[in-house]
This record gives structure tokens, sequence and C-alpha cells, in this order.
């Protein structure tokens, strides 16, 4: 229960470094945020809501002090004068289960007594921090790039050589310190281009239209950004689905844009419905200016895989209704479920005809922290915009300018992604092996995740087609509903605090990513190596059964 | 001439890539952006203004078109129904001037004839561009934190394989391709908290206070944000510098800010005044509420260096005047003039006492791409948050949140700063050796460029104490301001394009940092090697020389 004194005050107290004050429970609560802050000041007087603090909304904490006789004044910056977009951005897979986790972490490490020994950590798509070891290829390629004097190694293999060579020509100066163009690096560009080209089966791409980016994350708030307009009645609205990854609330909440639910039908592997779609934007219509409709295909957090006949109805029905069409593709190549196989938009958009391909327009996004690759660290990222207007993207790539490049070394890893070893190339072999053995297991554990939820009464688990996530739907008893409720969490927030105070695994609630009233869900990432996932799952069942007699 | 079609184009015409047309004369055009488009379809007629756009608010281009019979419909995003703020933003140091740069490399590679060979990049604070060599050891580092195989070799010294290992074990997983925390990883911000101290002479720095950054321009951009609010006259103002680094100007455009100007004062080597604050302050004050003072310190783009004194008198009057402080460092290792030393305003905040180092909110950045190291590709930074309201800095944890995290081989380069080789080590004396030679080599560069400069009639150039650039004064005679006037271009914007098309150097115009009206400036770098400097400099005295003969 001990909080370091200087983490509790922040930079301003210095010689308390190191010691320790207990706060009395008194001093600590779950609930809402903490009332406006006064100005007076109370010598060594703490009311401190952070620690236990895990509604939905976020964590806040607050400490009204004085120290050295000088009393503390109200400040230019305080919660009150905040940017009122900020406040009400949420991001649950980093929220405050998972500054929990992190707190729970180092109470185990100093040496707190706990029914579990480890966290457990299922809250995010990180396979690195699950185990998952990086492919050798692509890491080679970067370390040669980092430090070129690798190059004179004989233990490096020639393939990736030629990659760094190529990298490190296309550099200014040489060095992969140097800043890049903007839109990323040209020669990168280009393979980026012949990537999608082989992906697409030969439908064209051009460099032109490749914008490097710090991630995804960065290339899609850059077009929502580009998109916000008007006010009140006019305000841009933006189409997502629900449940849906919570960046794209966020950025919608910090950009002051209006978002558009549709909702994904649970009662059929969360399939992508037109006629929702249809709904969706009639109702928003009335409220906002629709403008753009955003695909995450395959499902993240829902784990579906789209038909190429959904994706046509889908593409239709932006063309009709002209709509702008953002395809969150980050999870292209993480497909499971027989059958199914990932279609991009931009293939299934340039076979539909003229008609659609030179008027419907598209921006398409993919990361290099997905896939087999896992790479999240690199900040590597790309999208593809398509039919944009020349003007449009004149100033897309002033805007991208101010923040000068993405960063280098995450654009060399999209390159060396774009061009992996081919056959008769020294490391292709090893590489296919490590690719196919990420993905196979991947695969396992999708299965697996599936398989052993739905023999849990009060929990049903659609399939787990693609991408890297389960989000099955949980039964909450009543009374646990009520509890929840007096402690001013939603339902399914406390049920997986409570599992994360109990058993250590962490995993976010289906409130965070949005559900339909009434239904409650959690998600958890199929990343941990398949033992682990193992046990993980049989700890979760007993969990819920325990949970569910308790409040039953 | 040419340009390649598919270039021209964009993504939506693929049968033509690879072929050119020539763009007439009588369709290029010099001035403001064309006039909004119309939906008419005009078969493969160009309306298009992209080349020889130059002025100083963008480039832009327009293309109707028609391919395939199939009549391009009008778009959801146009000119018109872009984000009206973006269209507001500007950066000359990336702007106009350096995409013409671009095409004329590209023109000298297909053979194009021109009066120079090559063209000189002194745009942007760019030093491995230029030319500089990496530091030895930060890149080994670097390279094994990414190729951890590489700590098996005898190849690389002891020092580098403790910090990498250091880093690797405090990355998930051991892989440096795993998220981090959001603030940035722990013991990274610990590493960076003891370099504040060393650097302070003891002024203790909290790690909890320390945010890891993609780049500075991250970390301002962030700040930035959580400051805007209010409408109309309750608009959030910004005191910045004139001349300024335009990140600032950009992002308050943007995020719809108000820029609020305080002038340097040239006449004295650009100091600041601080009766120059308050009548700023004062004039802000009838149309917005000024909330933070942003002090660039070395100068970007004036390279002066702050004296203690006059950092103390922008601390007292932030107090006086509750203003936030922004502490823009990020050239705080790069000072050359006799009798200049750096102070940092954390330093000086601390010794005035508690009752500044209590209350004033100050916010100083760093990052990994000034300084000696130049590493501007990794978009490695920082910044450290002092007397920030808590609750706030819970809302500022949450917003990088929503990024996962900034690029982790930018925040291991940030470590290595911080935990540089020290006496005893292997790599001690290569570091040091290095270090110093670059140091050195920027400070013969500065006293170089000022005293060229100053032997130029009509040209005037402060002493370039610190930072990277020199940003003299320039008379630019009425003919050619005549002349600037009826292409729709700045005086200065058309004194650099004429260089830049005469010579091949690339500089940016001083209308693009901000200037007093009537005066004319450029910016350019001091980073070409020295030789090459050298030419530069006698090339930019001729041309000035011609320039002023020509036009008077």
């Amino acid at each position: 229960m001990g909080l370091p004194l200087h983490r509790v005050l922040g930079g301003t107290v210095t010689a308390a470094r190191g010691a320790r004050v207990l706060l009395p429970e008194m001093f600590s609560r779950i609930g809402g945020r903490s009332s406006t802050s006064s100005n007076r000041s109370i010598p060594l007087v703490f009311s401190f809501s952070h620690r236990r603090c895990l509604s939905k909304i976020s964590v806040t904490s607050k400490v009204e002090m004085s120290i050295n006789g000088v009393a503390s004044q109200s400040k230019v910056l305080t919660i009150d004068t905040l940017n009122p977009s900020i406040k009400k951005v949420e991001y649950a897979v980093r929220g405050p289960i998972v500054l929990r986790a992190i707190e729970i972490e180092k109470e185990l490490q100093e040496g707190v007594k706990k029914p579990f020994t480890e966290v457990i950590k299922a809250n995010i798509g990180d396979a690195h921090a699950m185990g998952q070891t990086p492919i050798t290829f692509l890491r080679q390629v970067i370390a040669l790039c980092i430090y070129p004097e690798l190059l004179k190694d004989n233990k490096f293999p020639e393939d990736a050589k030629k990659r760094a060579r190529r990298i490190l020509q296309a550099c200014a100066g040489g060095s992969i310190g140097a800043y890049s163009a903007s839109q990323g690096i040209e020669c990168i560009r280009q393979d980026v281009a012949h990537y999608i080209e082989r992906r697409d089966g030969g439908i064209p791409s051009d460099p032109g239209n490749i914008f490097l980016s710090t991630g995804a994350s960065d290339a899609i708030v850059t077009i929502l950004k580009l998109l916000m307009t008007g006010e009140g009645n006019t305000r841009t609205g933006v189409m997502i689905p629900i449940p849906q990854y919570p960046l794209y609330s966020a950025a919608l909440a910090e950009l002051n844009g209006v978002q558009v639910n549709y909702y994904l039908d649970e009662e059929n592997c969360w399939a992508l419905d037109v006629e929702e779609l249809r709904r969706s934007l009639n109702a928003a219509r009335q409220h906002c200016r629709p403008r753009a409709l955003c695909i995450i295909n395959p499902g993240n957090p829902t784990g579906q895989v789209q038909s190429k006949k959904c994706i046509e109805d889908v593409i239709r029905f932006a063309a009709e209704e002209k709509l702008l069409l953002l395809a969150d593709e980050v999870y292209q190549d993480n497909i499971y479920a027989q059958g199914c196989k990932f279609h991009s938009f931009k293939k299934v958009l340039f076979e539909m005809g003229p008609e659609y391909s030179n008027t419907v327009e598209l921006v398409s996004f993919h990361s290099t922290s997905k896939c087999y690759m896992g790479e999240c660290g690199f900040r590597g990222g790309y999208m593809e915009v398509c039919n944009m207007d020349p003007e449009v993207k004149q100033q897309l790539i002033k805007l991208v300018s101010v923040r000068l490049c993405p960063p280098v070394p995450g654009q060399a890893m999209v390159d060396v992604i774009s061009t992996p070893p081919v056959e008769g190339e020294p490391s292709y072999e090893q590489f296919v092996k490590e690719k196919n053995a990420v993905l196979a297991s991947l695969g396992e554990k999708a299965h697996l995740t599936e398989d052993i939820f739905n023999t849990v009464p009060g929990i049903k688990c659609n399939p787990v087609q693609g991408a890297m996530y389960s989000f099955p739907r949980i039964e909450i008893p009543d009374k646990a509903v009520k509890e929840a409720k007096a402690k001013g969490l939603a339902p399914d927030m406390f049920y997986c605090i409570t599992l994360l105070e109990e058993t250590g695994i962490c995993i976010v609630p289906g409130s965070g990513f949005g559900q339909r009233e009434g239904t409650y869900h959690f998600r958890m990432t199929i990343l941990p190596p398949v033992d682990k996932l193992k046990v993980l799952l049989k700890k979760l069942k007993e969990f819920h059964i325990k949970f569910t007699n308790k409040y039953s």
C-alpha cells in the first residue's frame, strides 16, 4: 500500500525522495474523479485518488500540499482549464486497468503476497512482450543499417546486406540518422508499392500514393484530421464499427469529430451488415455530416474476416453515400479460420471496375506491429491513398512535413517487410520457417481460445477468424452488475478488475471498445505462449465460475 | 520540364506509368493556389499548378481529368471541404522551396543542364545529411539492442554491451520490438533524470516527470494541445519569439490557438527583452487569453544564447503574469561563442528559490536530433515537466497512451545519450574525441559563416552564438521587391528561389520564420563540411552582389 513520496508529489518535492508515506484507507477511494481542486494549502494532507480510481473514465489523482511553508498557488494548467477535448479522450487498451496491473507487478517485486506470482498482460497486441521471437532477417537488415560497419562482417547474409545497402543509399548522407522526406524514403515507398502490387495480384500501386507513418495510428489520425470541419450539426461524422479499436473514438474525441457507431452482428460472427450501415448513417445525418466510413478487417477486437462480397457491398454503399473509406488492414496476414481469406479493399475496389476504382476515395493502413512481425516498438507503418484529390494530397504532404519524418528505423522495417527474401536467396528458408511458425502458432491459439471459452457456461466466444484477439461475451449476474454500479464502475470493468486482483490476468473490458447496451465482453489477446495461454484460459474459466456463483 | 504522368495523376491512372507528358508553359504558373475546382470533366486537359507554384503559402496542384471515358466526380475531400485549420498550416523548413530543390536534383540526375552540378541543402538542421559521421558508441549500443546476437561478438566493447543489456532487460520480452510504457521505458526515464541532474549541478529530477517522445516536436505539440481552450476572445494564446521555429506557428494554426508574437532584438544579437514580452502580452490580452510563453534557447533560427540574467527575468515575468513556460532547449550542447554558456531554465528556476521553483510551471524539451548527435532519423526526444498539476499529468499520460509509445530505437538513443561512456570505460576516449570533433567543427563553421557574411555589402549577420543556423539580414532592392510582389511572392522567397535556380543553394527565407515588417533574412545551416561551406558562402556572396546590381 505504500507509495514513494516522490512519486506522489511529482517533481516538486525532492528532499523526500525515497521516503514513503502510507496512505490511510480513508483517503483512497474507488470512483470517478475527485471534485474541483480548491487553492487551500493543507500541509502534508493528501487527497489522493489515483491508486484505486479505476472507473472507465480515467485515472485521476489529486494532491493538495504545502512544502517548506510555501503555499502552492493555482496553476495555469489545471483539470478545469485543460483542453476539454482532451478530457473526453479514453483509451481502454492502456487505461486504468493496465496502470493497476503495472502497480501490482511492482507490489509483487516488493514482496507483497498475492494469490498469484505474475501478472499476465493479455490486454494489448504486443507479440514480443508475450515471448514471440523477432524474425532474424528483419533485425539483421536493421542492425546493418544502424551500424554499417557490420556490412564487412561475414556472419551477415548477403541478401540482408543487399537490402541494407539499398536503404542506406537512399538515406541522405548514407545515414539512417538523417531526416527522410516527410512522406517517407522514396525507394521504400517504391518497395511498398511493389509489395501491394504482388499482394493484390498485379493491381498497380503508385509510390506517390504511399505515405510512411509512425505506426498505423499516426496515419489514421492524420487522415481524420483532414476530414474535420464544421460546427454543431455540420460537424464531420466518422462511422466506426462497434466494437471498435479505441484509437478511433479517442482521436475523434480529441479532434472534436462525431463518432457514428455502426454495430457488428455478434450473432453472425461479428459480420458487417450494410443495412446496419444504412441505419446508422441515416440516424447520424440528423445531427452531423458523416463523411467517412472506417472498416477494421480483420477485426479488432472482434477477429472477424470480411468476405469479398461484404467488401463489395461496403464499397457500393460508400460510393452511393459519398463516404471516404478508411480500411484498417493491419492484421492482413493474421488469418486463421478455414475458408477465410484476406481481401484488401484496394483490390476489391479495383476489381469492381472504373465506375468505382476511379471515384471512391480509399485510404488503407498497414503497420509493422502485427502480422508475423510484431515489431510494435519500431512504430513503422504506411498508408496508401487512392483517388485522393491532388490538392488535398498536397495539403497532406504539407501537414506531415511539420513533423519532419516518420522514424527512419521504422521506415527501414517497412522496407524489409515489403522485400522479404525470395527463393534462392540465402535467408529464404529460415525466413519462411520463422514466419510460418509464428502464424501457425497464432492459428493454434486462436482455435484453442475459442474452444476453451465455449466450454464455460456464461461465456460465448465467436470464432477468432483473424487478428490477435478473442472478444467473448460474458454473462454477469445482476447482483454483480449492482455492486459494480455502486462502485461507479462499468460491470465488465468490475469483472476485469476483480479478475486482475484475484488472478493477475490483465484483460480489457468490452466497455472500452463499445458493445450493445446490456451485453458484456472482454478483449483478450491470443498471444501468450501455448502453455501459458492454457493456464490463463483455465484460470479464467475457474474465475468465471467462481464469480458467477458468488453473485448468483 | 517533363513530369512522369503517373506522378501528375496520382494513383488513379496506371496504364500510363512511366509515360511522360510535357506541360505546356501556358498551364504552369507562379502564384497562389488555383481557383475552386469545378466538376467538369476535361479529357486529358491539365490545369497543373504544382511545379512552379512557390508562393510562401503552399504548393498546390490541381488536376481535372477524364480517363477511359469515366468522368471523375466530385470528391468527399477537396480543398474546399478540407479541415480549414490544416489549410492555415505553413512549414517553411520543408516548404515549397525545398520541394523545388528536390525537383532540381531529379532534373540534374536526368541530365538537365544547370549552372551548377549539385543542390546544397542548407535548409534544415540535418547534420548526417551534410556528411557528419554518426558517433560510433551510440550506434553500437542501438545495433546491439536491435540484434542481440551481437552481444556475443568480441568486436563490440563491453560498455556498449552493458548499456544494451540494461535497455533490453527493461523491454517487455527483452525485445526492442515490444511496445514500451507510453511515457517511455522507466529505466530510460531514470537515466534521463540522472543526466539532467548532472547537467544542472545536482538539482533533482524525477523520472516521473520525464516523458519520452517522438522527437521534440511530438512533445511540444502534445503540451500545446493540453493548453488549447476557449473560443473567440477567450482562445488560448501562446507567446512565441519572432523569428521562430515554424513548428510553433504550424501547430498553433492546426490546433486553432492564437500565435502571440514577441520580437527578438536583432540590434542586440537577437536578445530577448522582457519589456517586449510585456508589450506583446498586453496587446494580446485584448483578443485572446495568453497562457504560455515559449523560449527557444539556443535560438532557432537566430542562434543567440541567453544569459542567466535574461532567463531569470523571463521566469519572473512568467510567474507574475501566470504563464506556463515552454523551454525549447534542443541545441543545449551547441554553444560556440566566447563567454556564452548554456543555462537550463530548470536549473535557473530552481536556483531562484521556492517562491519560483514550487510554483512556475515549466516544460523543457530535448531531442536526439541536434547537439553532437544529429540523430534526426531516430525521432528520439523527451520533455521534463515541472510543477505540473497532478491531475493534468494524469491526463497527459492518458493522452500519450493513445499513440501507444514513442519509437523504442529512439528511446534507446535517448538512453545512450543520457549515459555516455565515463572515464575508465573502454569507449570513453573515442567517444569524447568524436563528440569534441563534431562540436569543434560546428564552432569553426559558426565563426566562418558570420565572418564571411559580414564582408558582403547588404548582408549583416549577428554572431552565431549557438544552435546550427545563421539568420543574416539582407537588403533587397526596391525593384526586386516590386518584381517579387508582381509574382505573388514574398521578397525574400523571391531572393531564395532565384538563388536556388541560379546556384543550387537551398536556404529558407526569413518570412518562413517571421521577421519585422520590411526586413528580410534567410536561414542557412552551418552544417556543410568546412570546404563546402566556404564554396557555398562564396557563391552566396557573389549571388548577392549580382542580385543587388541587377535590381539597383
